[in-house]
């Protein structure tokens, strides 16, 4: 079995959650299990180390890319920062809003998080439509970084996220029609 | 200078934060480092491993625990389970509502997360009063878990929310008044 397998086979479905009609891919068997969540950040690295010779920070999105940003940064040694939503940080920030299916959301960064030209990998759990990874890109860019990848545990294909985000970047380990 | 004062040496302050009166220590600049970081991580796998000879998982708190607990759990090579804000968890859920300063709020865990008799190491960034660490214990209580400890990065000694927790036992990096 692939690596990649090993960690298809620990998310689990869940049918009509949060909402009826949606797919929920659960990824809490990935957490629980060490030597999966290993497998995840190893693959993580193997893509990071082969395609980016500098990266200056690991980006992670609230709360769910906190899950895999930090563990990942520690194994290519460069600082972890937060994207959260709105109001959670302190000091001087800059904030992005975007739509949701059903409203807005705003998304908030520190400004000295990252300085100009800092090479910046994003990391989430998730890929649908792109909406908070759109947003979160467009605040590090703001803010003068580089941002070199967009990185996810599982992409859904058919929400198109990845063609949203070009120019960016966008690589997941796990892939779903 | 002591681990614990690198890593005190990376953590600021912003007075009135989120509300006026309120001194909100920042951990951006602990994650922003990864030595900083690592060190964090060391001196939670040396209270862990002086202390326990069996830990079955490590739990964190939804969200500020996700930043600390995947990268403890690889440290001691066992699994990570996410206790999370209401509405988030697949699948049958226990949830808990406890008060916060205004109104209330729910924790909620998948009932599968963890199985009667296993014992759990919490972990979050901060013990303030000590609501929701409570209400996290009260949760996997309920589960049948054994609580082994309460890990935080930073406690407010002021707000006595160890005393809040007891029997369980808490234990923090960094302590202020």
């Amino acid at each position: 079995m692939s690596q990649e397998d090993v960690v298809r086979a620990a998310v689990r479905e869940f049918p009509d959650f949060p909402t009826p009609g949606v797919l929920f891919r659960d990824i809490t068997p990935v957490l629980k299990d060490p030597a999966v969540f290993r497998t995840v950040i190893d693959l993580f690295e193997v893509h990071v180390r082969a395609n980016y010779t500098k990266v200056d920070l690991i980006a992670g999105l609230d709360s769910r890319g906190f899950l895999f940003g930090p563990a990942l940064a520690q194994r290519i040694n460069v600082g972890f920062i937060m994207i959260r939503k709105k109001g959670k940080l302190p000091g001087l920030t800059e904030s992005v809003s975007y739509s949701l299916e059903y409203g807005k959301a705003e998304l908030e960064i520190q400004r000295d998080a990252v300085d100009p030209g800092q090479k910046v990998i994003l990391i989430d759990d998730l890929l649908a439509t792109g909406g908070t990874m759109s947003a979160a890109c467009e605040l590090l860019t703001r803010r003068g970084a580089e941002i070199l990848d967009c990185l996810v545990l599982i992409e859904l294909l058919s929400l198109r996220g990845a063609d949203k985000l070009k120019p960016h970047r966008t690589h997941s380990l796990l892939a779903y029609d």
